[in-house]
């Protein structure tokens, strides 16, 4: 057992400490063919060459969310593998595009620790940031999740909870450079709603289903190389269900949201989220979004929407929290992003 | 409700529109290995960029029926979200071969319209053409579906029956340019059984079958970005199952068949089809052809084959209908198609 | 039936025969993530084109398990496909690693057979070679197969049994071109381990389980262009079940031993291998290793580990066989191979 990784329990983090994480990964065109086969994603720009080079691209760079379960997936042995919970996302930017051929690796800085009241377990803050084979971030953002204690004996560290914002100030969204909406097909992106046809309050129900498997999540969680066992081992519940990876149910949401958001084409900010419920195969994921602010950028004929995307199984849209505050038993997912779309 | 995409009804279509479909997509090798991983196909053109140098082509091109599912998938939105059957096929012609690092595009012309006798529904007859990043067609064929009406007090259109030919006519058959199968390997490719050991009127029981999964179809049918959603979503039926996409018994079929033909390397033209009757999974598909026709083409070493390719999901081969002249109950697809083999 | 494969009966071998297996495959980034999609394989350089040249390799090699599946695929139709069982594996060697691009086929020289003293069936040995398109051996191995005869009146063979090696010499292992450890980063690897830190007779639990799809072993099976019936047509069995391709419980059982032997980079050679019991969808594969014996390389920074690795479906590690001799029930693989690791 000595040579196995045991994971980290809440006292070995130390405020500051920087982790690097294991296995750098190239992704390639099967990278991106296996997401559009698990989910039904289908932003022009992530899907044609030609659409993204109209676009000011070089190319169509990997849907924004293969990044982040490519970096995010790096951290799960160092970081959440004796997670209770994972309990919030902030500070979200996605940096760089990335393009097949690149090489991502990823490393976390602890930020934050609290231990909980009860002494057995304790909330750690990470920053973890992705950087590409030239050493350019391509995203970070910042996570917070409760960690079981390895030695309930250990003494509790001082109690550092970072500031974060409520929201990435849209002044600070980064737009990939040469990006230029100016001369955007909107037929052949998919719908001819533009960024100004859009307004702050609106909701949309993405209307389309999709019942989850056991073998498309698992697929989807290895190709992340994601480690955590409740993914993939039966023996861990009594009905032999594996708990779905909750970057699956973010995806299949975002994929969703085509229906009705096609042109919210990349995702720049990542303000906020809370996977509400756990999500087990069998389950049907619907999802519908709410217009949470709208920012002009500086690139040409593009801006920003800032977007909360639900996903359900099951139940009427538009619906997230009960008279108690707390979320829905059907919402699974609640997202905070900001997306650029053609004005 | 109003940003999403509600489908077009019978009323919807004029004779004589062209409708341009939405999402390019460029194809990678991430397409045919995935490809590959769905369907047990073998045709060593499409498996070997070696195989297919020494046939006149610059590489290895991507499986044909990969062609016509990703051009097919994007014309759901427009043409199949509310239809109640796909009928049929004809005057299929695959012009050019695709391969990885090609933007594939798809649009259709309204070329035949007749409402049902009952008023709620009509069947609405376009011709779809493919196109790559160079404008260039890489197939086209004919499709018509049964639409319900939306509105059933919109006025019938003009019936116009579009004049479908029975069959390709062999002469009509594009040749990939520089095909050559003067020096062809048939040990590499698998069977001994060049196109004049094939006889008009011979059947073919291709023995091997596969049992079909939830996972599977799904992924295939995501992959060509196919938006219906009776094949995604468990709550339509009461049994959970979902509907499979006609496409997926079609490339089973196919890939099956290499047992007894595996020289039939291409298609190059389709002159009909039908779904007879749905597949589920759970069903174990097998497939048998028979041989329509045989012509010879302008290219070195190369003939064409017309074939019927027929999937079932059970019973004895060589059964097609019955004495009521319908499809019998096992019977899931009834193809005829042209493809080229060495002579 | 006449032009479809029967496959082969034993009779139908002759000692020193070279059989040329069909449809040569090219291999792309594609194949490896779907094989990271199955698999949860970690192995950095195989992972990391960065990663791969920071090694001396121009570039991630493709998981040395796809090249052996894919080898091994080829030779299922003229060599399985009436087996009734897979007996063994020797003297395996891999000769060159396969990259994205590489077009890779595979031929078999039989090189033993043995009617048995039933008369019903006999063992067939032969060497299997797999080229590359520069006609270079990327891989070589030896297996034994249990073949039912076709006609009973068919005289016996002379008895010829090869003489195998127990396991392949370390001196005959062939380190790839260039290969250099000597600045490996552990820290990327994913342990800390080293050759140095291995002893002889350690045993090492590698603690994660994965559950089986079907989906998945189908998908993983046809990849490699393995066409044996059992593993795909739930109709041969009344449970409906499949077996499982003996190879997916390799590539699981070998992903899974990361956790404890993430620096075992390259599969190299080839010892032995029983597949002990069958595996069915529902079974959670976990692993264990035993370190067998070391040796140095002529490379930089390079050892070689000789390992044990078994795959099992429950019950405690390390267990192997009973006081009978025979494997356990839950043991699903028992294989024997080198690997190079950093000094």
């Amino acid at each position: 057992m000595a040579k196995t990784n045991p994971g980290r329990f809440f006292e070995d983090y130390r405020l500051g400490e920087v982790i690097a994480h294991a296995v750098p990964r190239t992704v390639s065109g099967g990278e991106r063919a296996l997401y559009h086969a698990l989910y039904p994603s289908r932003f022009a720009l992530a899907s044609s060459d030609e659409f993204a080079r109209a676009s000011g691209l070089p190319a169509a760079p990997m849907d924004d969310l293969i990044t982040f379960h490519t970096v995010f997936g790096k951290t799960v042995p160092d970081i959440s593998l004796n997670a209770v919970a994972n309990l919030g996302y902030a500070e979200g930017y996605f940096r760089k595009p990335v393009y097949p051929g690149d090489t991502l690796r990823s490393e976390s800085e602890v930020i934050g620790l609290k231990q909980n009241s009860n002494g057995k377990s304790g909330v750690v803050y990470v920053r973890t940031t992705g950087r590409n084979q030239r050493d350019e971030v391509v995203m970070e953002y910042v996570r917070w999740v409760m960690v079981r204690k390895g030695d309930l004996d250990a003494p509790a560290p001082e109690t550092v909870l970072p500031d974060l914002a409520k929201a990435v100030d849209p002044a600070d969204l980064i737009i990939p450079e040469g990006l230029d909406f100016s001369n955007y097909d909107f037929t052949l992106a998919g719908e001819p709603h533009r960024w100004g046809d859009y307004e702050i309050g609106e909701q949309i129900d993405h209307v389309d289903g999709v019942t989850i498997e056991e073998a498309e999540h698992m697929m989807a969680t290895r190709l992340w190389q994601n480690t955590a066992k409740v993914h993939f081992d039966a023996t861990f519940r009594p009905d032999g269900q594996r708990l779905i990876y909750g970057g699956h149910v973010i995806s299949m949401a975002r994929a969703l949201s085509f229906n009705g958001l096609a042109n919210a084409q990349m995702i720049v900010g990542l303000n906020g989220g809370a996977h509400a419920n756990p999500c087990f195969s069998g389950d049907t994921v619907k999802a519908w979004s709410e217009v949470l602010d709208k920012a002009e950028t500086s690139a040409p004929g593009v801006g920003a929407v800032r977007l909360r995307l639900v996903a359900t199984k099951g139940g009427d849209p538009f619906r997230l929290k009960g008279q108690d505050g707390k979320y829905l038993p059907e919402v699974l997912l609640d997202l905070d992003f900001w997306a650029l779309m053609p004005l």
